[in-house]
């Protein structure tokens, strides 16, 4: 190839292309060589697609960067995080400064090693973890979909672009991702591939063979391949494949690290710095002759010219949605709102749910409450791995999302546990829509990567994870889950809920929907339980986390600590004791993270200073802190078996006389 | 389709291979209906299928079904796992009797909803959580083909035979599965696909528009097509992909529920019993006018005569195998026998160590560790998720296994973590090898599935995952692990080990090679550590799980409880609480689980009495059980972030300052 600038006309005379991507190459080796940390080769590499498709294409507006109608530009992989910093640089983003830039992967800096959402306006996603930006990308391009449904065309109708490399497409999250943006035809999802044949150990041809091309068509996607350092062309494949009928594919053939002389080609420029010696070299390979971090004013100028047309793209949008009919309707969605009766609505179901009695799976009562939820409000989407029935995730009302027909609120995710959750972030960080999907609890491990994201890049995402415990019954161990629990609570900014009844669900729907900078995650049962709440119900006893569900009258003798459905058990065994003279506490816990937030004296006064009883079909990592160094704990010591739920409680000991026992052991009576 | 049975000829006169396959039909759904629980629809439509593979091709024994170079049949739709029932039951496995199937799905039977591996000889796998038997069938027959590498094809050249549905292959460990089998070429790996078109919520026209075959043929595999009632068809089609140059998928076209007459080709027969009135009219629709649990002499006796070909397969096996040159050194490999002398290689390394007193990252340490290992014996196979460098995974002279040339012994897993976990399970499972395989401890969320099941089966698999904390430092947030460490000390049966220095490292090595029944998960550091251990290092101090390493003279004003990189911080305080007169022991914690196996009076040693703080850059869930309700932990209590590592471990506050202010705070001097 030739390394010298390629003088096609540009919107400023005498800056080419190649001139612009060079500005990201130089940006992103000097950065690197900066920090001493960090990857230069797939900036350098897909530098020449970053100028065609951020000058020609990208509608983003960096005086506004969070207009709704954007386009969403996500990078799928996010090692190459200096090409983002560069190009919003570049296009005038006012929180992208080049100090920034020189601060690269520094504490507290914007530049972070990967591009981390909310550091910048402007950073549509954290991504890193391979596989994760091209799957949330499923899910902002759908929520796209979804809006233009609702509201027309004319207020929506923007792409949604991603680059990624080899390593994004050989994780296993890829195949379902682009298997389900194939299925409902993600017609405005645009995929550039850094096709550089290069990964951490080498030439791919160490561990792979596959054909990407041949794969994306099988899963329903316009292919398209094109030399990634030959600006017209690229320009002219992504022209082409903005009007494809089905999600778009393009193969960019580049060379990683582009413009370094000497380790161009190889896994070396993958993610070391280039050194000084051959980022002399570059410079002068690439007749870049600024100092570093310096953009000479003629190409930082047609960057800055290429910011001017999103911005007029902006205005011209906002002129449409002052005008339009159903401006309002769009911004109320658009903000996700929810309606300001929700509470009132959920407090008088769970009035009548204390008037029942029900006994209830909490899954079950978890429908109840999405009936409340769905029926009042246009914002959530559910969905389900193919568990639907098992999950209870789909309401009255709820019709599907389709191929070309994006009106429905529910999503058929297929047996996909981590495309679902990616795609879930991706509905969630667009606008517009708070996203609940279903899977088994234990499928959760599937999950995990994304569940992560979530967590981290603290989006409101909800996880309806029934069959939460060996109550599972009869699928057996693969299917019980026993670690899943600690999983979720050693989770950071996650909430986990496990309601122990429709009142406690219906409590955690109400928080979780709430929670705009957290996802939860909902553990809930296969089998009925009673409903444990009486009296009143208004106020929302789970927002503490724990709280005394049964007092005694004078000191305490033994306090029993449980959730979801064990709570009935420590009832039971509470009122057993009770008979026997003991004044037994019981506390339900059915969110840790939240209890943890309480001031101490709330929580001393909850937990009490009598002996303690956990009990939790589960394992005991973590109740330690909660029933102290002489407590008991009452649950799950290995992973469980294939019987009736009920055999199973029994065969594992997690019975009204096992806590009973326990109980006598501890009290003196 | 015709329900009559087609009489095509067999080993015994008048019985069809329907009617064998009718025989699998009626014990499965007899057997489902008196559980009242089950999975009918799988085994009724793929019966045909069996009964062509089994009784044609497969070369089983039941009466010795453990040897060596058996075909390996892997059920990876586990849910179906009544067909495998039925069908071992018919060959005459002795532990699958006819009262094991009566007692499917109960409480202590061998017939688990999923098949368990360990639960009968014959079940070679644990499936269930979809996608993990496709998976881990690629490891089984990798192990095939390395085994033949190094034996010959004389004593090693069995198949490797998966039935699969939908669900595997929409999960996405499916594409890093048969993307790494296309690439290694793995031709004696055959899939057989149900392909029913229908999953739980309906017609998978509901969330997939797949090309299977057009995939696969993408990812390097041949494929063909079949109908999956013809069973001379699908004898045909077998023959043909036995002798593919790659591996061989073959799409089935199938009917769920075959021979229901009211729910055959629905969605209903999936995962529930048919009722009374639907088994009734299945009986008479398929002609089969036996009572539950009844096969017919004539039908028995042509699946008996089939697995009579099975035995007559071994026995020329062995005598093949008794005439070989090389029997005592296939034996051993096989047995995946450890030399004699390891335990005293080790030693003599951790005599090494202790002398030179390196300052070396634990990942280094894993490398020194497994220099040894690798020069002493053949067995360890090992391999890295693109990671190599990083993970410092391949030790000197460890050549590469290649498509078609399987001799070596480092496996390129490429980035899939969850495909690569997955294939160590089976090369685990195989016989004759045991894996390693690396990637960064945060990655361990996408092979959870994978490292779960690892727990469950009870196989020795060694994870190798480094950067284990935010001694990561830049790559930042999403690279560093915060929960993980409490991830895998919850989940039962797996023994996470984070050294502290060398010597633990190595005999963490020692340890997790021993466990032939536990898989062992190795957190491991980027960043340097001193060695922490001196003096006699005969013993290995890790077998306990945590132990004193730092012990006071008379009685403790306070402990330090630490593991991994963070003992050194441990030790650093400890010092300079001495020098303010406080009497402070360390205690090394490089395996709670193997602590917790400990007898109680060891256990109240190590901890002692003395106030305790524990240290550790990961989340605190756990860390109560061991510090009290009065102790301190110093760690993690948020995701990190990114900067070079050091000044990491400063922001979050972990340092040896904040031991000694939490000290001072916690004793009284």
């Amino acid at each position: 190839m030739s390394q010298t600038a390629d003088k096609s006309p540009n919107e400023m005379a005498n800056v080419s292309l190649r001139d612009m991507a060079n500005a990201i190459r130089a940006l992103s080796m000097d950065a690197v060589q900066k920090a001493n940390s960090g990857h230069p080769g797939m900036p350098m590499g897909m530098a020449d697609i970053a100028a065609v498709l951020f000058s020609k294409f990208l509608r983003v507006d960096p005086s506004q960067p969070e207009w709704p109608n954007r386009d969403r530009f996500i990078l799928s992989n996010g090692h190459g995080s200096m090409l983002q910093y560069a190009v919003m640089y570049l296009l005038g983003f006012p929180e992208m400064t080049i100090e920034e830039i020189e601060n690269f992967r520094q504490l507290g800096s914007r530049t972070a090693g990967h591009p981390e959402y909310g550091h910048a306006a402007g950073i549509e996603a954290t991504t890193g973890p391979l596989g994760q930006g091209i799957s949330m990308a499923v899910g902002l391009a759908l929520a796209e979909r979804m809006l233009a449904a609702r509201f027309g065309e004319d207020l929506v109708d923007h792409y949604t672009y991603v680059f990624c490399g080899d390593g994004c497409l050989m994780e296993g999250i890829s195949h379902e991702a682009i298997d389900l943006a194939g299925h409902l035809k993600l017609n405005k999802l645009i995929v550039l591939f850094d096709d550089n044949h290069i990964s951490i150990d080498g030439d791919i041809k160490l561990s792979t063979s596959i054909d990407q091309k041949e794969r994306f068509a099988a899963h329903g996607w316009n292919v398209y391949e094109v030399d990634g350092h030959d600006p017209d062309a690229i320009e002219r494949v992504i022209a082409e494949a903005r009007h494809s009928d089905k999600p778009a594919f393009i193969a960019c053939r580049t060379i990683i690290g582009f413009g370094a002389p000497n380790l161009e080609g190889t896994d070396k420029v993958h993610g070391n710095a280039l050194g000084e010696a051959e980022v002399a070299a570059t410079r002068k390979h690439l007749g870049w002759t600024a100092e570093p971090f310096v953009v000479p004013e003629p190409i930082l100028g047609a960057w800055r010219a290429a910011a001017e047309k999103g911005k007029e793209a902006r205005l011209a949008w906002e002129k449409k949605r002052d005008g339009a009919d159903n401006k309002a309707a769009f911004e109320a969605q658009y903000a996700t709102s929810l309606p300001r009766n929700l509470a009132d609505l959920m407090a008088k179901a769970r009035a009548e749910i204390v008037a029942d009695q029900p006994k209830v799976a909490t899954r079950k009562a978890s429908e109840m409450a999405l009936e409340v939820i769905n029926g009042a409000s246009e914002v959530t989407i559910g969905g389900s791995a193919d568990l639907t029935p098992s999950n209870n995730t789909k309401t009255k009302g709820l019709s599907d999302v389709k191929p070309g027909d994006y009106a429905g609120r529910y999503v058929r995710y297929g047996i996909r546990e981590h495309g679902m959750a990616a795609a879930m972030n991706g509905l969630a960080l667009h606008g517009g829509f708070i996203p609940y999907g279903g899977t088994f609890m234990c499928f959760t491990d599937y999950a995990r990567g994304a569940i992560r994201l979530s967590a981290l890049m603290g989006v409101r995402v909800v996880y309806v994870m029934t069959h939460d415990s060996i109550g599972l019954g009869e699928d057996g161990p693969t299917h019980q889950p026993i670690e899943h629990l600690a999983i979720h609570r050693a989770t950071p900014n996650l909430l986990l809920f496990r309601p122990a009844d429709a009142v406690e669900t219906n409590e955690a729907w109400e928080i979780a929907l709430g929670e705009k900078k957290r996802p939860s995650v909902m553990a809930l049962s296969r089998q009925g339980v009673p409903t444990v709440r009486s009296g009143d119900v208004s106020e929302n006893r789970t927002r503490k986390g724990a709280y005394v569900l049964k007092d005694t009258d004078g000191a305490r003798d033994l306090t029993i600590l449980s959730t979801g459905t064990e709570v009935s058990i420590a009832l039971e065994a509470a009122d057993k004791l009770a008979a026997q003279g003991l004044k037994v506490a019981v506390v339900s816990m059915p969110c840790w993270a939240l209890f943890e937030e309480q001031n101490a004296a709330y929580r001393k006064e909850v937990l009490g200073t009598a002996p303690r009883i956990a009990i939790e079909a589960a394992g005991r990592l973590g109740w330690d802190r909660w029933i102290g160094e002489d407590g008991r704990f009452i649950g799950m010591e290995s992973f469980g078996a294939s019987a009736p739920a009920p055999q199973l409680y029994e065969h594992f000991g997690i019975t009204v006389d096992a806590v009973i026992k326990a109980a006598g052991e501890m009290v003196k009576s």
